[in-house]
């Protein structure tokens, strides 16, 4: 019912320029990190781009903070909504908090008390829904009538898109030119700013999209031809359990290079190598990519990839390689 | 016995430039991040300078690179030679790695297994001895002998210092300004480094040391006004726990203007809130310098505060917040 709002204009190279413009006084010009024993490792050259670096924790506050500063004054009073258990929800109420405009965030009562924390202490006002598709929609629904708030969703957003675009524009201005640029693929917002910026910016660099195994709906849309969408896919990347939609669907069908898919373990095993030797803390969604470089060498030896790391926001309580959890 | 060979000539400014254009192309320019939750905690502007993310995982190797750089030719088939259970170890493995020449290494037995794989990753070859003091110089004195190897202190010598004092250079290109500079201190390396460029480049700039108070030998010292060396302290933070000497006491007496302890439940609870977020891994040494920030806020608040994060080297198996280690 609520997605009927959606503006699904495609974003251009242009929307991103002049996302970049909007968000460059707010969000981190995240570093671009490398190592030695990972590029031995793999047989490329690594470029980690690290969004896990930005104040939320993640590349989705380029996105929100694109769409929230993008919004007519008039709009100010009413604010923004959204519905997300996950980084968007954060993302979306820390721009809010830099706009000081109210954020209203629909999550699953299920959903983590830490990321439920950061929404709150960023300004963000919770409802709480039941962690079904119907629910979620009833709730939000309620919500946005009630506030009158402008629904940014978490990736199916021409707003989004563009803002997310910036973050590949910066990648290859801080690196000097790349074969490939690989990143986790879940509803494809980044891969979908990706795009758009490469193929217009650099239409030579082939764009992988990493997506786990158990969660390969993106895999087998790219295959089909079309969106197919899982019922609640189990996986320990829990950014990329969400489904394609019709605005990434456009990107990822046009422009992506090709989908590869790694096992669980392939995942917590990339993970841990990129926690020892790049020393950073990124959620399990970002170990993807690294897993599909080590299980595919051929592909990306010798060559100079790039490698979004998408976010950072993990449960120091609760890492994978724990034992009895 | 084998302390008398060290080169005991204190280390000029000009040391430091030259150690900067020997280092530069072997050793990673760090980035300096932030993070406006922690500028909140603390009230205080912090720049973190990530020396967790060199090669080797420490900033050691600026010390080691120049030592090893800057070795005659005609010492190249001897090599280097050093006594370290840690990262001086792995780090002055790496850089003879380099350069292609022998690095002998004496460690304890009992030194953690990752060290040890580290050491011989990098090409180094270990001997080890009884982890006792007597033990490590007995079997240090032999393989000096027997490979006629330059001995390359791990903090109490003139080019180690030199190569220290590069990264306070960068750290103050990187920021537009600071009022204080803090590190961690164990042997005094790093601080030492720290006065060294800082005492010519900056002397405005106040110096604050950040010590275990379970090995907080260099506090008392400091207090004193002459060395005092604890026999084998107890601290999380084990980096921390080997004790001033000449040349390192030479600029924590003359340069330094504090010297803060912590305790080990506030290591570990900074520890912790840096790995959440600013999402990086980094040892429990690091985590002094913002433990003493939080508990003396009043010192800091206002302030421009570099923080000097020293290494990132830890077992991710055996996290001091996990249960049951």
């Amino acid at each position: 019912m609520s997605e009927a709002v959606i503006d699904l204009v495609v974003p251009t190279y242009d929307d991103m320029l002049a996302a970049r413009d909007r968000i460059s006084p707010h969000v981190t010009r995240t570093p671009v990190l490398r190592s030695d024993y990972l590029d031995e490792l793999s047989g490329a050259e690594l470029f980690f781009k690290c969004e896990n670096f930005q104040e939320a924790g993640a590349f989705k506050v380029r996105g929100a903070t694109n769409a929230v500063f993008g919004l007519p004054d008039r709009q100010m009073a009413k604010g923004v909504a959204t519905h997300s258990s996950g980084n968007h929800a954060l993302s979306l109420s820390w721009a809010a908090g830099r706009r000081g405009i109210p954020c209203n965030v629909v999550m699953p009562r299920t959903a983590p008390q830490a990321k439920k924390d950061a929404v709150r202490r960023y300004g963000g006002t919770i409802t709480e829904c039941e962690p079904s598709t119907s629910s979620r929609e009833e709730v939000f629904a309620k919500v946005q009538a009630r506030t009158g708030a402008e629904f940014v969703h978490p990736y199916n957003d021409s707003r989004v898109i563009a803002g997310q675009g910036t973050c590949s524009a910066e990648l290859m201005e801080q690196t000097d030119g790349l074969d490939i640029v690989t990143a986790p693929i879940g509803g494809g917002g980044m891969i979908s700013g990706t795009c758009l910026t490469l193929s217009r910016l650099a239409p030579e660099v082939q764009i992988i999209a990493a997506e786990p195994e158990q969660a390969d709906d993106a895999c087998r849309s790219f295959k089909a031809g079309r969106i197919i969408a899982d019922d609640a896919p189990e996986t320990i990347a829990d950014g990329l359990k969400v489904p394609l939609k019709e605005l990434t669907w456009h990107f990822v069908s046009r422009h992506v290079t090709d989908i590869l898919t790694a096992s669980e373990d392939e995942i917590v095993e990339a993970m841990k190598i990129t926690w020892k030797h790049l020393r950073i803390v990124m959620e399990p969604s970002c170990a993807v990519p690294l897993a599909i470089i080590l299980k595919n060498r051929d592909r990306f030896a010798g060559k100079r990839v790039g490698v979004i790391v998408t976010g950072g926001n993990v449960d120091l309580d609760r890492l994978p390689w724990m034992k009895g959890i």
